[in-house]
């Protein structure tokens, strides 16, 4: 039996003059694609939340196919300039992923400034649609290297919205002969875990449980009903040389809780980022804490309540990490320069 | 300046042929009471999170009196054996809390089984008031100890509804000419933090900050921009002998969370449990996990999604536990024989 495709798989899509991103902030509960028409609707799309974790990836790369498309009766010169502003709005969308800056760095590195518009936008096209391949090729990589951490039936933990490696891990344990049992976090405020994740693992026939963000270290615990608890794998948004892993706020707790309790953490990143050789290096987005006051855009809290932080993301140092599972295998968080160039 | 008195110190009331028990799970967005005209339904009211924390032991005296009163022109055996079986009920409604168990106990011991019914009635009546307030002045106390354990303007994280024990603390700590800052967790699935703490800080005129379940660890973590957090404080809905510290589920990541980072977690509980030796003595509720699934009634989960898991309460270990604070002080939870009877 073969696993089906889910729907999230594909979420970003290429018109005549769109980028047509699926509405995560709503899905499943609805189905509706926000049309971002130029560099500057895509990279707001990123910042307001439309897709994340993998999505702002295939989002800018069709991103710069279309601003390289609405560029093709300019100048070379024009064209080139209108890509690398797009670069840096896309960029500076949101701070904490590094999957964004690569892209579109390795998409102008494919642009040969002597050429003419033409071919430039046919350099764009290639480099995007290859990028694509590979983003999505090293994730099932990854994929079967995490499945070959975990046992056949193991009960693995996750949080937030690991999109494509979830996706890929799913796929490389099938090839394996494997089956996993997956508990989701809720992943409050946006509830990804929720809809995303728990949908996902659902449309692809894998047994699904879903807890709210404050029972990670409850079902982790010796006292819990529901037995031992394989692993705790996420997704990273980051991972800095020195072994810090930056990922959805939640992560954090917990790999302390796994740590407390004996229950290996693997934190997924195609590669650590040599650009961020210390956990210094990064920036930890903090969005509007008005957020936390309000689910589905229902409000949850008293209004008498002002108030929220949103930390978006935290920052797990490597004592908390059992392995970072890279496209090259599982890496000691401390030994990270061994992934090497 | 006087601290206002907040709605939730008085959500139980006693009226002709019902105990009336402010309905918190719709609590602060409507204020609406949930009429018990019997032992049957206050436990049902009960089990049902009509009202939880310190509430259900205000509804049992409530049902007590009431239960008595409705016997008022029985002999005094069926009193007394009524009397009997709404105990029996009420005790059984949750498991986890011992409020209920002691304080049904304490109204029996003081009937006299040789009195006539009228003055059986008048037993039960003195005896419930009496406990009712006893209940309010330990807490009272209690709050002054763990008051004198932070310094002014400390920033306090708080998980889930402390009720008369957060109330009593804020006001001791008023009396003392302390003002603390306080961070509240939302908790997940009732959003008891959200709506009841967040509420009733408000109402007292504390400044409240409000995160998600998720985000306890990173606010504890030295990259958080909120700056340092003093203490973590929680009630206990039961303490074991042996140090134990049974609470909302959410708990016990919070208090791992605070060792990693040397954050103190103060426990409050009036007094530890002598007839739970060990935690092994402690029944741990679960509550039906579809719960999960959404949040003040409005899905929140991917329609694919059918199972829940949904453990009420988790088990801190001594560990984790910095002090137990009660009404006759603070204890190191390894050492609660020091209590005394």
């Amino acid at each position: 039996m073969s696993l089906l495709e889910p729907t999230l798989d594909h979420s970003v899509k290429l018109d005549e003059d769109a980028v047509l991103i699926l509405d995560r902030r709503r899905f499943p509960q609805e189905l509706s694609w926000v049309a971002a028409r130029n560099s500057v609707e895509v990279a707001r799309a990123i910042t307001d939340m439309v897709t994340q974790s993998s999505g702002p990836l295939f989002a800018v790369l069709a991103g710069m196919i279309l601003t390289a498309r609405q560029h093709a009766h300019s100048s070379p010169t024009e064209a080139i300039d209108a890509l690398r502003t797009a670069a840096d709005r896309f960029i500076a969308a949101r701070p904490t992923n590094n999957h964004v800056r690569d892209a579109v760095a390795a998409v102008l590195s494919d642009v040969d400034s002597d050429a003419d518009t033409e071919a430039i936008v046919r350099q764009v096209e290639q480099a995007a649609t290859r990028l694509d391949t590979r983003y999505r090729s090293r994730s099932h990589t990854m994929g079967g290297h995490i499945a070959a951490l975990l046992p056949d039936n193991a009960l693995v933990l996750t949080h937030c919205w690991m999109d494509t490696y979830l996706i890929e891990m799913v796929r490389a344990a099938d090839q394996a002969g494997k089956r996993f049992r997956y508990l989701a976090t809720e992943t409050r405020p946006y509830l990804q875990g929720a809809r995303l994740t728990a949908h996902t693992l659902a449309e692809m026939d894998q047994h699904v449980t879903l807890i709210t963000d404050g029972m990670v270290a409850a079902v982790f615990s010796p006292h819990s009903k529901l037995g031992p608890v394989d692993a705790l794998v996420t997704a990273a948004d980051r991972v800095s040389m020195d072994g810090h892993v930056f990922n959805k706020v939640g992560t954090l707790g917990a790999a302390i809780a796994a740590r407390a309790f004996g229950v290996p953490f693997y934190a997924l990143v195609q590669a650590p980022d040599p650009q961020a050789p210390t956990a210094a290096d990064v920036i930890v987005e903090e969005r509007d804490g008005v957020e936390n006051l309000s689910a589905l855009g229902v409000r949850t809290a008293s209004p008498l309540v002002k108030n929220g932080y949103y930390p978006a993301f935290d920052v797990t140092p490597p004592e908390f990490v059992t392995r970072v599972v890279t496209d090259r295998g599982a890496f000691d968080p401390t030994c990270l320069a061994e992934y090497g160039e």
